[in-house]
């Protein structure tokens, strides 16, 4: 509550019930004290399904245990065989028990555990009046698996999963909500089963029964998305799936059996570490030269120094040499150079801060580039990534002519 | 509610509120539904101060506005002045105002404007009751400025600040909640000022004047910082104030006039961009060189062919050939290198999913470290970075004598 956290669990936990039918109504975060724990559960009570997370841990501020007994007017008990598992997952660790632990072996008599396979505190699920409570642990290290395993096999057994909705979700990058409204309207399209959604580099467009609308009508929702994608295609917006563009990139890469590296200068190392993200990375990537100096530059991928004196580190004739030197030295199909400034200093009414120039070498075609993206040095540094992947996604999937 | 997003407004508004001394003591996701909306505005009204994100766009799903004005039974005016700095703030941007902005230009009669200086959505204040209404657009960008400037304004107004509270904070490395409780508690140590927080790959420990106890009494909340930083420093704990480990990284070489420079193999290139998100960070970064594989070991870092085939790519012979070949390439002062095995593949008994090895040259002493981290191929990578960061900075900081 004091800000030092992004929630990631509710999005994670959101989006993990969503699926699989289960419509989240209200999300509460509250203070670490007792009164304002059991006011959420009395909030959670006019729903059935209550979940609380964080508040599991070993320290007297962890309170969610106790905040739930008070509710249902219940006293904790220490549970001798929830301690022995503890226990046995401390030592397996090599590490001492802490005394402090053992407050996580408390729960309320007739609660039903949920084991934590990857730390101490184990998880509780609790029927009272009719109405299901759960409580998991914070750390997403052992909130998610818990949800995934001991909380999936809960709501199995107690058969509280709804149907599978439907959901269709196009992914636009470049472009911004009201000039994809603008669009979809002008070309006539209207529904009752779509929403716009922004993040920070993308608008999403959502179709779903989740919008009041009939929950059987599936095929209106499929139909709305497919009319949406045949609109924004024929206006060249460039649209992916639900997934991480580096992701997608990476699967193009594979299917077609292409290699890739980065020379990044303003991106520093982000753009090469954004695609490593993905498991089986390494069917693709070559590898990467991150050279943020001048020397570097000259060193490793051959850029003149002449270039360097004349036209600067940012600049298009700096991102060609680096494109043309990165290719000679990792052989990689795909090459992608990028030099730019990410401020917050260093700008000029030249070369303003945002600037950003792209060299891509695309088997054995090259072309350049260049932005100006608005913002702080991390949305800059994020936008030009982006960019650069949408980009090469356009050469390698056959998509619109884009700006080149 | 679906989880799409990670509500990092949230994160960013608490923490603003309270270092300005106005308490957080509840926040709520609701559906982008009008009654959910209202509802909203119901449980904030037992509040001074209910502030809403979102939900100002110029889709129809954004609803902010009218749920506002439905709480407080007024009915929303279109506002010429207010649709004036919207066609101004879109013409501006070289591209044709959207029939569906003009939604963003109707507001409550009696409400004030808040300017956005990034976008289309004017903010809102409004007093109703003697209760305090604010509503913000979503996106971070448009968000986060809005609030240092307009809201920061009206709060100094309406004379709704507080003091600034007292607050410590120790970030606490490699180490686990329960631990660091015991340890506290085994020195004698007894607080009613302190709160554990766990992150991702560390351990928070705050003192504040915000968990109950009289708020005039700063003292106590410091003496109970200084004294715990005694007993963890004794311990060898290594914690640093509340900034992220690379900028203390980039600050330490700035202040000492060292170089640094990295060679990635697992990380890919993250260890430099994480590096690369601080301003100022060309001061210290000399570049890098993602040897992702083998064979760009051997060209950009000189590793031999022998030791990949003897010792293979993830071990301690490579990371010591990577980190003097490093040297050789970069010149920099501290040279980092890094090889191991994220997952979800590529595992062994011997060399098993989260072994990674390191081979640190910080001036001329070198030394080689190896950690097996648990967790996702994500989290792997990121505790990875941390580890790297934390060593060096326990050598340059003249900490405690870690591991090696």
């Amino acid at each position: 509550m004091k800000g030092k956290i992004d929630d990631t669990n509710a999005t994670f936990l959101s989006r993990w019930l969503t699926v699989r039918g289960i419509r989240v109504w209200l999300r509460e975060n509250v203070a670490d004290t007792l009164a304002d724990i059991v006011a959420a559960f009395e909030s959670a009570a006019s729903f059935d399904l209550g979940i609380a997370t964080g508040g599991l841990g070993p320290t007297t501020d962890d309170l969610t245990r106790e905040a739930l007994a008070a509710h249902v007017g219940k006293k904790l008990a220490f549970d001798p065989v929830l301690w022995k598992q503890i226990e046995s997952y401390i030592s397996k660790r090599w590490v001492k028990a802490a005394g402090s632990n053992k407050r996580q072996a408390f729960t309320i008599p007739g609660a039903e555990a949920l084991k934590n396979e990857n730390g101490t505190a184990p998880g509780m699920w609790y029927v009272h009046e009719g109405k299901y409570f759960v409580l998991l642990p914070g750390p997403p290290l052992e909130n998610q698996p818990m949800i995934r395993k001991a909380l999936g096999e809960k709501l199995i057994q107690y058969d509280l999963l709804g149907g599978e909705p439907a959901a269709e979700v196009l992914r636009c990058y470049q472009i911004g909500e009201s000039a994809l409204a603008d669009m979809l309207e002008d070309a006539g399209f209207q529904s009752e089963t779509g929403y716009y959604f922004s993040q920070d580099c993308f608008v999403e467009l959502h179709f779903s029964n989740f919008a009041g609308i009939d929950a059987g009508d599936l095929d209106l929702v499929k139909a709305d998305g497919e009319k949406a994608r045949r609109i924004l295609k024929e206006h060249d917006v460039f649209f992916t799936k639900d997934a991480p563009l580096s992701k997608l990139l990476l699967d193009c890469l594979i299917a077609q059996k292409l290699t890739i590296s980065f020379a990044e200068s303003i991106t520093g190392g982000q753009m090469a570490g954004e695609f490593v993200k993905n498991p089986g990375a390494s069917k693709a990537l070559v590898g990467g030269i991150i050279a943020y100096s001048n020397e570097l530059k000259e060193k490793l991928l051959g850029v003149s120094s002449e270039t360097l004196i004349r036209s600067g580190a940012v600049s298009q004739d700096t991102v060609s040499e680096m494109a043309y030197g990165l290719r000679k030295t990792t052989g990689a199909d795909v090459c992608i150079s990028v030099s730019g400034i990410a401020g917050p200093d260093g700008g000029s009414d030249a070369k303003p801060i945002g600037i950003v120039h792209f060299g891509f070498l695309v088997r054995d075609k090259y072309f350049h580039l260049k932005e100006i993206f608005a913002g702080t040095r991390e949305r800059i540094i994020k936008r030009a990534i982006v960019f650069a992947f949408v980009e090469v996604l356009r050469q390698l999937a056959g998509w619109g002519p884009g700006k080149q």
